[in-house]
């Protein structure tokens, strides 16, 4: 099959799976372990600041359900509200696991949780120059996106929605603005709800999906996480085999011009 | 795990796949065979007045690559105008193979291919007094569903978008609406345009998927035929596992109330 | 001005305003003048069954209020569920008022109040023999639709939603479909909600708009009677400014061509 | 009528008018007046770098067609890629005809025209500290919008879509999080393409829209100016009356919770 080596590329490193989780709001390891094997994730992201890596002898480390050996770990900056605690979360990281792979994100607002630019900037800026390999949440504007990329981001990853929100892509506009003129991975990070919403993700050329909540938060978070492995491999191959064009009816002589909807 | 038995029954029958798939616009029998086996579907509607199943003895046999050994064969009256086309239509079928599921379609528009619902109800009310078993191609029109659902109609199949314009689930509403009051299998027939499309019918509750041109009028068909089968399966594991409910943000202390979009 | 002189005509009379409303579901009578005035509609529709038009002489009788020398008054059948009773109901409204000019509904489920076609096919026959000028109310369904017309109805009245459900134009597609082929008035009849559903409506090409509750209900209804009123002429403006092509950017060689969303 | 007096307000100013219009792309300035005029706009922006106020005493003067003694003459920043060329505009501007109102964009993209959000910031803090009362151009970023208005803004006007794509709202949840927590007038700047879409941005609650192509490029502009301002008139009427909860049918007992679209 032509399409059996298509592997997601970041950093250098080649991932067979293009869906990364997070490991938050589960109800135990457990189902943190469970859930993440179904998702068939090879990176899964990890909040420094709320996690225990081994930081804390006493409590359980989540390192113990989620191998380093057979997953990457990344690293992100969960809760930090300014360059500086980003940058100084990231430089715990790589003290305490070696990681260099990290996701930035700076948040700007405690209700909406989305990024401050600004700030995000500023900690990308600084964490490059000091070796880390940076991938960026932002928002899903492409001017900015373009500019992560040009700093020397390894990945910018724009938000669907508001994190934790569940309402899907809500501008699929902006993110074909942002995949029109990317030379790096481009991956919606935060909002999405279900699987059809990381199907449309990959349809519409992303390079993949990072979600958490849309999992952690289902009735039943294995056959959520399941149901997004599922996917994302079929937005994946939709993208591929090139969709029909729309019409407005299958005789129409032109494909639909977009004049009323 | 819980739902790896999820049969999709029809006519008493059980079915693992919940993708059914028809046989028009591909470039030959034997891309016809690739994309329907990538596509796992395990029920296959033929146009009864379009395809050689065997009528002319000179010309390749549908028959020959899609074995009635393996697949179910649903004979369709595409192209029937009036009931009278399509019950004599559907005779034929009995005649030629001995088949009694049937997918009902008459068509009231040659541009649109919407049905005729007029005389698809007398059509339908034929056909069932005279032993066929039913599926039924409609509009998305609630109270028109729950008819042919109690004239006994052993599936409904109302329409995503006219047939072959690819423009995905027109109005979920509808089919919400359809759905909440359904004892029969509701499947979505027509107008589904690439695999998200197909999940998210899944994700309504929809029973199943009748497609074709989305998979042949791809630029891959048998890559597409995957997708399609992942989206089914991806739409079917999301629903069953109960999605996250949607909020503006993360931290709104009450779901969407839709009171804006 | 160009476009000074642009009625709706509706069985061969002429009327500047293209909103019609209801008289339901109002705190009372003064408040139903208040805005139906600021609507500045020129059609108000009257269920037969539910409104005292003189039958009881102890109670209010609308057309106290709602004079029928300024108002061209329309009977509706609303609560009707069978083709006999809204036959009977346009009669006795006949018998009541002259009224020749009815608006036909006739229901298939109390719950979403979508349209019996069947039985409101039947119906219009009837009646359109007996005399009567039929506008009526139908599903979203263009060859539906076009039947009534070849019928002789003299304006289709397609749902935008379910009644009362203020959800708005749920499929523009099929509106598309109904307006590209229609030779009568096709009115938006059910479902809007606000102001800018009323602007869609005529901005895709529909004649005129009918509605009830998202007047009534609003919190200030003699306000949105206003807003509604706005939002018809601001549509039908647009409609005949011809509005310019939608593209992903101002500098994109081409309209979109609808590949994506 | 209690809504009689309901002035937009900007920088302590009261403005009838919640429809601000530019002037570029008309055929001559003939037509440039005629559609201002009918806009009923009294705030009318001007490229000062493109725009002919009086440097070039040989050519027509726009202000010879724009009175600024009936309009409010809002100077921007159009064309300029960096902080330093928009503050150098603006106090050329300033120095032309004394403005100190002005509108603020700083481009990223010569493309998509999107702002380049650090550089717009940079801008907006040298010209605030330097007397000028901005209005600025912004991507629909709830912290971005925050930080404007905190800075001493005294507008934020977020991009519907790109300039000039006439695609309308791209995301009405991002406008509807920037409008929470707004404590300045929030204007919609940018991508309108008809008057459908000026009513949902004053439905949504925005004080005001500003746009240019979507009248200039319309085939009557004259007429589509006029639809602007009765879009501009029907939402904010609408928005002021309060609309109707939206239900997935009239009886059901609670308002769409959001949990399907």
């Amino acid at each position: 099959m032509p399409h059996s080596h298509d592997p997601l590329v970041i950093a250098g490193r080649e991932y067979r799976s293009r869906l990364l989780v997070g490991t938050g709001k589960y109800k135990d390891l457990q189902e943190t372990r469970a859930a993440i094997e179904a998702s068939g994730a090879e990176i899964v992201t990890v909040a420094i600041r709320r996690t225990n890596l081994g930081q804390n002898p006493d409590e359980p480390n989540l390192l113990d359900v989620i191998s380093p050996e057979r997953y990457t770990i990344l690293p992100n900056t969960a809760g930090c509200y300014s360059a500086e605690d980003a940058v100084r979360t990231c430089r715990l990281a790589r003290e305490l696991g070696g990681w260099e792979l990290v996701k930035l994100e700076v948040i700007g607002d405690p209700k909406t949780l989305f990024p401050d630019m600004v700030e995000t900037f500023k900690a990308a800026e600084v964490l490059i120059k000091d070796g880390f390999q940076v991938m960026v949440y932002a928002t899903d504007d492409p001017v900015a996106c373009k500019h992560f990329e040009e700093m020397g981001c390894v990945a910018v990853m724009p938000l669907a929605a508001p994190i934790g929100s569940g309402l899907g892509i809500r501008n699929p506009y902006n993110l074909k603005l942002i995949l029109e003129q990317a030379r790096v991975p481009i991956l919606v990070d935060a909002g999405v709800g279900t699987a059809s919403d990381v199907a449309i993700a990959l349809e519409l050329g992303c390079d993949g999906v990072l979600l958490n909540t849309a999992i952690a938060a289902a009735r039943d978070p294995v056959l959520m996480a399941r149901a997004m492995r599922l996917g994302v491999e079929a937005g994946r191959a939709a993208f591929l085999a090139g969709r029909m064009p729309k019409k407005l009816y299958a005789t129409a002589s032109s494909p639909l011009d977009g004049t009323f909807f």
